[in-house]
């Protein structure tokens, strides 16, 4: 009999709903339970301190699921808080830095890659160190894009105020030659078509939504820990504030398919 | 002697500094205390529960420096909490709608006029709602402006992406003929300049942070509270979470002048 305890899931608001999909589609037999802290995002802005009490919040409840591993979709989580966490609780976690450093290492032939993200990943320089500690040749250029998350929240993932914005940000990265390119915003992979035009076929977009489902499958199954529910088992999902309409729209764009959330106070936990 | 105690004033964010800016102009011999939840920034995406829930807890805290009075210089919060903070709190509030209420009604000749702010502040139907009840006959044209907050953060106040997505957004507004705009949220007045741009001189652009600041004096001057401190009585400025720089650069956009803020924990009061 499998281990069917449900896989938490958590992000400051909808992005890491790319991530939930991904999830969805390599672990169909488990059971997952997602949180978006939509009342105070985003977090990318706030200072490493806050970001960590919101985190702890956050763990503290997908423990009271008695979940299996907790997945911290949120680059800016996972730059800030994932040691906070995991000496915390007594509770798996699985991040989305590593396993978006590995695929570009081993994608990059040139040794020059850049990484985007919010301000406070950026700053962080958690994608920085990770790349540079797995391989010191290569060179790393980053760029904090603090406008595309609005972009996505907006639905603007195309258009001349979208390709002007990607391009503001991003021509420094196209002209110092890159090859491969990390999404290190769980928004970002919504708006992966204007990215991936403007910076040309040459360059690899490394998306870590999809990485982070295989390492989670990988974590798994080394540690006997698969689930086996009935195929699709209904994933849930709750957020700290909710807009139906807005979040039927990114669940859209995010994960090809439509799913109700439901309104939770952290404080009433 | 006059009533020295301190005047509060908040916002969910730095945008409110706009409104703190014209009542340190207006009111220079009274003690100023700003708070600005930058830890949970922006409000306009919210719902009215969680923006009620978050007001009060503001209020609350400002009610611990003796305020004898509060300033809501926060569209989305006076659109949405300005009666629930009255019934729940023996303090006056001024709030930023009625001002700008009021000054577009003098202001307008054709009786077309615009509206803009966030979501949040648009969907509530406040200001639209109190220019109708003021006078049946105007006509009133709104529209949420969601990408404006993160361009005024972005200190993208001018240049072709903000050309655009002020374009984007006010076309169908200035196609329809108004003769008057409310700037409906503290950030607007720092892009006042593209705003106006775009709508053209016979355009009045309304900013309601100075006519709140005039509301707050005649309200005192009327009640007999006003202080008489030394000039420049040094405001403070509190926030729920700080980036030093940041703030700085807001101060300055927003009043002209870099002060220092502290940051402080809703949660330890």
């Amino acid at each position: 009999m499998g281990d069917n305890r449900p896989i938490g899931v958590f992000d400051s608001g909808v992005g890491g709903l790319t991530v939930a999909g991904e999830i969805i589609k390599a672990l169909p037999k488990e059971k997952l339970i997602y949180f978006g802290d939509t009342a105070r995002v985003p977090y990318g802005s706030k200072s490493t301190e806050t970001v960590n009490k919101f985190a702890c919040e956050i763990a503290e409840f997908l423990r009271g699921f008695d979940v299996k591993a907790i997945v911290i979709a949120c680059n800016t989580v996972s730059s800030n808080s994932y040691n906070v966490l995991s000496e915390k609780f007594d509770i798996p976690f699985i991040e989305v830095v590593s396993p978006g450093v590995n695929a570009c290492l081993a994608a990059t032939k040139n040794k020059k890659v850049g990484v985007i993200g919010t301000p406070a990943t950026i700053a962080s320089g958690a994608y920085e160190k990770k790349l540079k500690a797995a391989d010191g040749e290569v060179e790393v250029y980053s760029k904090a894009c603090p406008l595309f998350v609005p972009l996505v929240e907006d639905c603007l993932t195309e258009g001349d105020i979208t390709a002007l914005t990607v391009e503001m940000y991003l021509k420094e990265l196209k002209e110092l030659g890159i090859d491969s390119l990390i999404l290190g915003c769980t928004h970002y992979p919504i708006m992966k078509e204007s990215i991936g035009r403007f910076m040309g076929e040459g360059v690899n977009i490394v998306n870590p939504a999809s990485l982070t489902a295989r390492t989670l499958k990988k974590y798994l199954e080394d540690k006997s820990m698969t689930g086996d529910l009935e195929e699709d088992a209904y994933p849930e999902f709750y957020v700290s504030d909710l807009n139906r309409e807005k979040f039927g729209e990114i669940c859209r764009l995010a994960m090809g398919e439509v799913y109700e959330a439901k309104k939770i106070s952290l404080e009433n936990i």
